[in-house]
């Protein structure tokens, strides 16, 4: 079996998940239709092209993988012509349309997540655990953090449920376990259920990390 | 006859607009003189500086060009200084200045974008339009996205009229007729007037792009 | 005597120096114990990782250098525990704790200012004053201003008193004497110390840079 054909699922997974989280933002924030595209892909791609700029492999390799674009691209015009057309529904069972959008959003987390480990692996980083998480955490956070910045929101990765730390939490299983001889396959399917199942009990059950006060 | 003359009347142009801009926005926002300096170079060399970090051209050649960075300083100076010599002025005939500032947007936006492309095409990467464009688009709205994010401003890229997307089709139009064979600078001349010219155009007739609602 | 010994030490400070100051405003953001973590770290780290990123020293150093990470988190606990525990006295004393916290960032801002430019310098960057004088400001400011960014505050660097200055200041002097044949640890002291002199002096003396009006 080519394993390969696991990652490749799971990142068409997680850029469709992002992109749509972004587009929904962007549509509610008012943006033209440039504006959700472009949001739709800094939220999917945009935490992988930080993670590249940090381990230097440039030109960032979305460059080199346009059908990541051109799904983004897509899952945003689906999500901007569903809200034209149906503007009363799309606004009516917003709470309605988010949970089933947190679902997809927690399995793209787990995706990525472990997804910018393994890439961090494969580019030589296997011997530094705490490279390979950060790298994991980057990739998954990071296109949030730019779209929540781009539209002026606080960054939900600083005060939202256990949202980071869930795919601190994957990347680390990932790493910990190759490092100890489990394959990357099996490693990969347990740190991306971790992260997803993380946070999607996070969201069913109201985590949240503590506050000073 | 030398054809870089072009590329660097453009470049200086570009700059110049740029730095105007950036320095506008500065003073209007109440910063003080460093404010200014700070964001009028972001606004001019900031997209460069993405571009150059997107592919690994590092240091970004800005760091080898220090006659830009004096360009956006002497620009940044004397819009603080007109500005603080003329206030009523400055405040009575602020859209007469905006109008004016546009134009020189609109000539800067067109440069970088063709400029960015052709950057790209020089690194070797003419095989790839996708990443050219982008180039072109990064280098063009990179440093007013900057900006905009330091002053906390929603960028206006993701509202505003056909600004991203005229920088796009200048870029796009710019590595097409490179890849036909089309002479670079004349391809280059024609880029960077669609790009100048569709933005003018959207600004003079307010053109927009659709939105969800 | 090991005059890495030196270096060591002013990092040590500056970075938690950094954190602390990072976590404060974390915890005033009422962010949870994720998000005050992650802003000391982005804070005290950040504009190391934005110079490594400029001059392709990646993966950035930090990721070989745990231990730095290490330190920014315990500051930024020992300041989440001070602050859940003594919430009154957090609050109250806030004022006073801002004003220690000054001179501890005005240290830091100081190390980081002529540690930036010497890294630069060891890169092989020395014939370019410009471009050490710039590697220092974004160490020493690069943090604080991705703090400010993802909380959404106008980064103070554009408009608060004389505080990119300062770096540049320092980084300056330590560039030049350095040029000058000055020994490098000598001029690390001089260029730390104006840097810290000038901040500690505009804070003390309510020093502004002019504004147009």
């Amino acid at each position: 079996m080519d394993i390969n054909w696991i990652y490749l699922a799971g990142e068409w997974i997680g850029t469709a998940a992002f992109a749509v989280s972004g587009a929904m933002v962007a549509v509610n924030k008012r943006n033209d239709i440039f504006g959700v595209l472009l949001l739709a892909i800094f939220t999917a791609l945009g935490g992988g092209v930080i993670r590249d700029m940090l381990i230097g492999d440039l030109p960032p390799r979305i460059f080199g993988n346009f059908h990541y674009v051109l799904l983004a691209m897509v899952c945003a015009l689906l999500v901007f012509f569903f809200a034209r057309i149906n503007k009363d529904r799309f606004l009516k069972e917003e709470k309605h349309i988010e949970k089933i959008n947190n679902i997809f959003d927690a399995i793209g987390l787990g995706v990525f997540a472990v997804n910018g480990a393994r890439i961090g692996l494969d580019a030589g980083f296997g011997g530094n655990i705490f490279m390979l998480t950060t790298l994991g955490m980057v990739t998954a956070v990071g296109g949030g953090m730019l779209r929540d910045v781009l539209i002026r929101e606080m960054p939900f990765v600083l005060s939202k449920r256990v949202y980071a730390v869930a795919a601190i939490c994957g990347a680390l299983v990932f790493s910990v376990l190759v490092r100890l001889g489990v394959s990357s396959v099996l490693a990969y399917g347990i740190g991306w259920a971790i992260t997803t199942m993380l946070r999607l009990l996070a969201t069913a059950f109201r985590w949240n990390l503590p506050k000073a006060f």
